[in-house]
């Protein structure tokens, strides 16, 4: 059974970088999210919507980690493989590796981790986990599962 | 007439840095913005709010600008002093000086200026400007003349 | 044997708020950085130095993790408590927890891990841990053991 | 005579938006830089480097500036568009302008101004102003003026 995998490529940008001359490594928080939400894209699938009822839907994120080791710099062009780990009733885990372009080899520079929840926010603001919706689920169920 | 003015200090973060090894000039425009959100709570005033008519308020920015003199590093400790320099029908121009703290003595660094207008959001998110609440008003209209 | 802790208060701000109105999940890392470097500022110790080798010192992240309970909107204030877990050779492990301000009492709205290393950087810029300096190590070693 | 240009295209990323669901206004000063970089690598230039004599190049910036027509949200898809209005001894000034795509037709929703110098950096980090290297003005000096 495969599993549904995601692969962005990107470069570093000055603004990302920090006086230790590497890229800030909250910015690879923020690339999971720019992979998670371009893979949405791809899919046809959308990450904010406002449902029949008004309420409106997103994905927030409920954990995530990231372990470094190598560092990134400015202009390095950098991979970034996704895949889904688990599909639940309506939480979504990723896995990411990011990987640097050196000499023509890609290199591993770090990996993460990222769950995220399906919720239906109120008119209040308050946010409730509500099963995810069947294109979701079954666009990141690995081929050959029932979904 | 005395000009209404504030000021604000702030330390440089590591993660407001570059590989240059100084705070990146996106980061001047960043502290515009926290001097006047802060400016507006010590006043009792709100950035954003929901209006009777359910239509919400807010101050998006027209224009602004800075300008460099000297570089800023991580943990410099800096003076940022605001003051409004026109109040229009639904506009208000600030000007910022920058000043770091060098032995003692607060020397300029940068200064900016920033022009934000009062607006209506309606329910499709379109935005149209709107007289500024006479409580914003009276609060940046300089002392001596009629608010 | 107390943990050495320290606390820092924050409010969140603008810029550091998303299109789904909550604090961007990235800026937790940020925070937990800026109390990290805010501690060892108190305490009189360096983030980054230069060694008598002409060796530049520095403690990059070599791992971080972060877990959400409830949202951060614009304006809360957020009390941030650091301790450190654990001293090795040349790493230090924090744990954060994250609590909003509502109506007078603290609540927890996330709690995050980091790992930093204490690492040397040669001219050409690589970088190897090293031992941190004794200073470093006694001023986050429990008290009652040996540091 | 023609003046260099150079076009970039981007989509506006989640972290990039803020609480009243539009782009922050900050990002556009770094989707100058980022468009600045980009087209000195398309050059075969670099921002930068260091010298036969030790010293480190780059380009601060002196005076950045933006005006806002229309806001931008998540997902919207940005046409940067640049031009070197005048080259100095040491100074570079780009105007740029940004553009949505609205069901196929580009529309203006900001544009900006940004100046910047070229600079060497002693060991100390003191920086001073430096007459631009020959190829950088070469390719900036419009088609038909002498560099």
């Amino acid at each position: 059974m495969a599993r549904p995998t995601f692969t962005l490529t990107r470069r570093v940008e000055f603004h990302e970088t920090d006086a230790a001359g590497l890229m800030h490594f909250s910015n690879f928080y923020r690339w999971m999210e720019v992979c998670e939400h371009e893979w949405f894209r791809v899919l046809g699938l959308e990450i904010m919507s406002t449902g029949a009822d008004g309420g409106q839907r997103g994905w927030p994120r409920r954990d995530s980690a990231c372990s470094h080791l190598r560092p990134l710099r400015c202009g390095d062009v950098v991979r970034i493989r996704a895949c889904v780990e688990e599909v639940g009733a309506s939480s979504l885990a990723y896995a990411f590796v990011f990987e640097k372009d050196r000499a023509g080899r890609w290199t591993e520079v770090a990996h993460g981790k990222m769950t995220t929840i399906h919720v239906r926010k109120d008119a209040a603001g308050r946010m409730e986990s509500e099963p995810m919706p069947p294109a979701v689920r079954a666009a990141f169920t690995p081929a050959g599962r029932p979904a």
